[in-house]
């Protein structure tokens, strides 16, 4: 007959490697079936009851609490298994060090002054102090714990871009700073491709490929896992950002993320559409705004990211003959006549152009609130169901699309006007006679830009290139492709400072300095395993023997005591 | 004092060409400053508003009646202006054909009996009714008009692919049947590469993009812009898509679409997979699963996506090197320690296999009922927060995985487990010992197909070559990045019988002839330029004199008669 017996230890932390490792020796007894010791958290208590492994005393541990349990064959051999934990966490210690460890991060850093980042890997729900705590000692911070609140991330994220210092994190599980692995890293050669990205392993995907194809890292900088969230407003991201912008060693930028909300996204990307350097940008679960819009190519996986930068960094591949044009500023009018074209302009400018409004149904913009009202920056599709019950097709009848234009060049605000002309069998017999006149009036009168994406072929009966010189002739710029017009009109209007909302603008933090990306001297707190590996990169180091304030059980403290006599 | 003066007709029919023609005449005569000719849908309304053209009488139409409305300098300029309407309308009719023309559709079939294709472009609210009748013909439909309901959507492809015809539309703008266009239609040579797009401008932009590059288009097939619409289930462009399959003439498919729902997706994707050519995809707001996924390659723009196309019909590109497996079945079991990972798989792997369930907020996954279920194909990621209170992250302790591959071992329905093993600085000392002899028994006893993506470096400790090895001998098939697993574990269990639903199955139809590709015969029901269009590119034709059956006013019917007197 099994025997399912646990022990309960109240009040109780102990570092998790010791955990697994107590776990590891009781699984391992003779007699002993199978071993638990987890924190009693409802997530590990369903686990244990997944594994037949909680008992009624089990069920009533709270999340502080140390959770032992052991299924063995016998009663008797059970309770002699629980008897020896307290001799297998004595063994643990014995492979520890016996260096004089500060119990405190201040004597750490008095202990090493030169270190410039601390790693943080406690519980999460002190890491968050212990983190304010490094700021304050101008420390810039690796934070591995995650169950950190949101408003302490914010507030952590506030204090630290006002003062020019690093906050990675939290749930931030890999970074490489000057050559040195923080957490989570793979070995890979230093090269000229530097990674920001709100992603552990994205990170080690990224980092190893670029090395297994023969490229390197300058930098890999991790944001933690919500600094896309719109409260954090990528803050980390974008401090991460203009330092690689202005570090010498970094050619070709990674930006990567999971789906970031969309005033973030087009925050970032603005911010990034001004950066002088190639920046592959990878959003898992995002809609790409097109392969490539000026400096930006955009990727489909981690590995595409890989691949790209490498291709970029040797050189096989460039961004610099893209369309792009300097800022001006304004608002865009969009009046297409062609769904899809109307719904790709959307989807290219959304990323850039936040709000932006439609009358399309997506995800990826505003509805509008009349028919016509034009609120900020707007794509219309006049080819939309509302607009042609009972009258021709906007591919037809050009009226109200001209109607809508002259409407637009008396706005004060306008900047530029985005529209298609399709051409073919079935369409207006010559729309471009009808427009040019339209578009170089509303031009001269408005001074806004006109951008006319032609579809057609030199077969069509319009004639595509009579077309597009009656077009150009009247002042427009004319492209064959939403995606050419998405970089134009992306480096025309986008612009951070006009995204701003509740997020903080760029200029209200102070830059971080580049020697933060040097060799870093460190100050760990939390896993040892994290010392161990900064050791071992022969990075200057101090381990902190970090205990919760208070709170600890006392039996299981006594026992921590005796590992470290 | 300018004035503006209304007349309604109530109930009235006219061709959206006339009314176009109409309303540029009355503009063009002296002293009239603006004039509207519109049916009286609150659209409609709306736009005249902002025209200053909406007078108090016109507020009171409704729908079906006629809007003239003129603002002219006097009185009595507005009303001589409105005198003309009856004489513009006669005059414009003298411009038409004194070609005998049918009333019905019945006619024109028995005037022009080799005739197998209907075009539809009458008001929607009449559109489906005279579609049926198309079909009873024997005719396939191609259904311009738009405002038709889903309800008659789904009726008549139900029908059409019961009995293997097609129903192009409704809201379909652009086709390309054996060389001819019918709509909207660019003038492009014929070639190797067929489309399918559930969006007009979609094919024109594409179609004449390719034209443009050098190449030509065998067949260009839309579907109308709810196709994708989960109910209507993609009939017809599962139609199209296998017609093109078996088409000798297309050797490369583009697939477009505005973005389709998710089920729907995955059905369409999985039968796209099965096909033996290579086919570009092109959803607009659609998140890539990869850029290559077995034989489909996924585009980010219209623009891209011809030149895919090209590229493939080229020969300079081609699918053939992907990883791909035979179809196998079973519950794909994903078991990640790397979140961003899991991400990308989720991400890859929701277009094929429906429904997804993940512990992974994701629009593309359904939510798992409890933290360990396992229901239907499922992607877990170990080191979600609710996993990680207390514990390592999986990738130091690799305990609950190991469980969970033991959990999955026993179930009957087990296709594949897709994993991560994430080295380097931080993780597990060396991952694959402990791994290796679990997946060994695992499968063994299974039967189950085990997939292991490695992320890590040659120089990181635990080794990845060694690393990789182990994996192997224990029966893992081992790969370097989440796009890969993805071919395998698409080819391997995604079907498009699985994926059912209340979507019609692939099997529940009859195929369509491949005569159906060849040059049309047509009879035009509605829009005259469409009619005009198909003789002028010397296409057998008929032009249905349509009428809406009842309630036409009686005063514009006599000057509608006078016209074709």
């Amino acid at each position: 007959m099994t025997e399912v017996r646990t022990e309960i230890r109240q009040g109780t932390y102990a570092d998790s490697v010791v955990l697994m490792q107590l776990q590891s020796e009781l699984a391992r007894l003779e007699g002993v079936l199978d071993a638990g010791v987890v924190m009693g958290t409802p997530a590990n208590l369903e686990l244990l009851k997944s594994s037949d492994l909680l008992s009624e005393a089990a069920e009533t541990a709270g999340t502080d609490d140390l959770i032992i349990v052991v299924l063995a064959e016998s009663e008797d051999l059970a309770i002699q298994a629980l008897s020896n934990v307290d001799s297998f966490l004595v063994r643990g210690a014995a492979t520890q060090t016996d260096d004089y460890r500060p119990k405190s991060l201040r004597t750490a850093k008095e202990m090493l002054p030169e270190s410039n980042w601390a790693l943080i890997s406690t519980p999460g729900k002190w890491a968050g102090e212990i983190a304010r705590e490094a700021l304050d000692l101008g420390l810039n911070v690796f934070l591995y714990s995650d169950n950190v609140s949101l408003d302490d991330e914010v507030s952590l994220k506030t204090r630290s871009t006002s003062s020019g210092q690093l906050v990675l994190g939290p749930d931030c599980g890999t970074t490489l700073i000057g050559g040195v692995g923080f957490g989570f890293a793979n070995r890979v050669r230093r090269g000229p491709i530097g990674v920001v990205a709100a992603s552990g392993t994205g990170i080690q995907a990224i980092t190893s490929r670029i090395h297994q194809l023969g490229s390197g890292i300058s930098q890999a900088i991790g944001t933690g896992g919500r600094d896309l969230y719109a409260r954090v407003g990528a803050r980390t991201a974008r401090q991460a950002l203009d330092l690689l912008a202005r570090d010498p060693h970094t050619e070709v930028v990674v930006l990567a993320s999971k789906p970031p909300e969309p005033a973030v996204a087009a925050r970032l990307l603005s911010s990034a559409l001004r950066i002088d350097k190639s920046i592959v940008v990878q959003f898992s679960g995002f809609s790409p705004p097109a392969s490539r819009v000026c400096n930006l190519l955009f990727a489909r996986s981690l590995s595409e990211a890989a691949d790209l930068a490498v291709d970029l960094a040797d050189g096989q591949t460039s961004t610099t003959e893209d369309l792009r044009r300097p800022y001006r500023g304004g608002l865009l009018r969009g009046l297409f006549a062609g769904g899809t074209l109307a719904l790709e302009a959307v989807q290219g400018l959304a990323p850039f152009l936040y709000p932006l409004f439609s009358n399309l149904a997506s995800d990826l913009a505003e509805p509008l609130t009349g028919q016509t009202a034009l609120e900020g920056h707007s794509i219309l599709d006049l080819g939309g169901d509302e607009y042609t019950v009972g009258r021709l097709h906007p591919m037809m009848d050009q009226q109200l699309r001209i109607q809508l234009i002259e409407k637009a060049s008396l706005e004060t605000d306008l900047g530029v006007i985005l529209m298609d002309v399709v051409l073919g069998s079935g369409s207006h017999p010559d729309p471009a006679a009808e427009l040019a006149p339209v578009i170089g009036k509303a031009r001269n009168s408005s001074g806004a830009e006109f951008l006319v994406i032609v579809i057609g072929t030199d077969e069509d009966p319009q004639g595509l290139a009579a077309t597009c010189a009656r077009l150009e002739e009247a002042g427009a710029t004319v492209l064959s492709s939403v995606t050419d017009a998405v970089g134009l009109v992306a480096s025309m209007l986008s612009t951070p400072e006009e995204l701003t909302g509740d997020m903080p603008g760029d200029s209200e933090g102070h830059p971080v300095g580049l020697d933060t990306l040097g060799t870093p001297t460190a100050i760990n707190v939390g896993l040892e395993s994290f010392y161990d590996e900064l050791v071992e990169q022969e990075v200057s180091a101090v381990q902190v023997d970090w205990r919760p304030p208070a709170g600890g059980d006392e039996q299981i403290i006594s026992v921590l005591k005796r590992m470290r006599s």
